[in-house]
């Protein structure tokens, strides 16, 4: 990789009723906007680096290029400092976390259809936040919790998963009550999916905005499902899983509380830390 | 949920050196066409079932609702067994796997990009896989593996990412020999685009498409990771998480030996066994 597939951030790490204000690294997000012969074809969440293999290999997935050879030449900012011998390679886009491909037949194999990897929209992390702050307030102060309810909370979504799966494919979303208490779980293939059938749940039973309770996940935490969260107005976030970069700058610009890394009695929170009893990132 | 989350299939268990012809359950995964007043607006690639709060939950999140009032009714096929108090629900929808959402207010909050979540095109499982056929021929023969060959797979993979990631937050893709050394890894924070990188280093080295190596990856094998698998031309796709019913499906219509669930000395086969010395399904 070219580029630091990590970066530091600063965390309150509970383990067992101990708290530790110390330093930890997170998996870097960044959406990437491909051009197709200098037109913006999609927006793809995605970790710096090899962002040309990338764009490569997502368009001969999709069958608009066979092999190199339909590839004319590519552009990538200076900033990327990647480069290839097999092909011509410029870096003199303007934009960073950007990829413009030109095809040798443009004619030839133009896309069926738009295919958009993600639902982010911004071609930088700072565009992707600021186009969210222009549809979204920052979190209500929302309730205060207490460090030994969240443990609890991976296991219980462990338990209830199952009761009625087999099948270790599915992912879990479960929002409960400030005080641990189930109020909806919903499974799914897709983490993001169960997010959403969660949020539409309470918009069917008419308590969105969910601004009293949390929202906790069997996965990881990355960018959507920050920005779900905070769409549906729910003020804490627990992830069984790691967060990204890009989740964790959201949850600070829009004082989510991010908690993750849920391992037995262990978990890290990585920002809004006066919603959790105790925690403090510095 | 009102439709089952998981399905029946056949697999062949490797276990320390003995194999079972055995049934096991993996979790659906199927295509939700979304429609917004009767114009197609995404694919979704989700689990059946709860399809209403998906719907919504994805609308309120991408801030085309607010709230339910800017629902006026909603249309859904008779065979998803859906229906709501609080909304309108007309169950008349001819295609199964669809969800209809009109607006009270049409020229209020359309969306302002489009947002598929997928790059899957096609209304039905049949439909994505007809799609894919249309592009893709059955993967040929390939090489035959020992199955002692597998395992250490995962673990090298595990092992390469702990080098250079202390995030907990990537995932990995490792391009592999028929006996089991490492090519290429690459790591991202979507699955997906580890995949992608991993093709796209083939293409630039001229060694696409891949008719002679495996691919191995640290999550879940969806659909999507099976369809890149086969557009490369990877005739073993080898999975440290679960697989779903449409990446069996998948896997079993273009001859991609499929193998997943990687754990110590065991892991199952779901589809062309005979790449895998001593495996069979029934």
């Amino acid at each position: 990789m070219t580029r630091a597939s990590s970066r530091p951030v600063r965390i309150g790490r509970y383990d067992a009723g101990e708290w530790h204000a110390t330093g930890d690294e997170v998996a870097a997000e960044e959406p990437l906007q491909l051009l197709l012969d200098g037109e913006p074809l999609s927006v793809i969440m995605r970790t710096p680096g090899n962002d040309i293999e990338l764009a490569l290999g997502l368009l001969h997935a999709e069958r608009v290029i066979i092999s190199l050879r339909d590839v004319a030449s590519l552009r990538i900012s200076a900033e990327a400092h990647e480069t290839e011998d097999k092909i011509a390679v410029r870096d003199d886009l303007l934009e960073s976390n950007a990829v413009d491909v030109h095809l040798r037949t443009t004619a030839a194999r133009r896309p069926r259809r738009s295919f958009l990897s993600s639902s982010a929209c911004g071609v930088c992390g700072a565009t992707t936040m600021d186009d969210l702050a222009h549809d979204h307030a920052p979190l209500r102060p929302g309730p205060i919790v207490d460090a030994k309810t969240l443990p609890p909370l991976a296991d219980r979504l462990r338990e209830q998963q199952r009761l009625f799966e087999r099948t270790g494919g599915l992912h879990a979303a479960g929002l409960f009550s400030a005080s641990g208490e189930l109020i909806t779980l919903r499974e799914d293939i897709g983490r993001h999916n169960a997010v959403d059938k969660v949020v539409g749940r309470a918009l069917l039973d008419g308590t969105a905005p969910i601004s009293g309770a949390l929202l906790a996940v069997s996965g990881r935490a990355g960018y959507e499902v920050v920005q779900k969260a905070i769409a549906a107005g729910i003020p804490i976030l627990v992830a069984v899983g790691a967060p990204s970069t890009l989740a964790v700058a959201t949850a600070v610009r829009f004082g989510l509380t991010l908690v993750g890394f849920m391992r037995g009695e262990r978990f890290n929170v990585y920002s809004a830390p006066e919603r959790v009893r105790g925690a403090r990132l510095d």
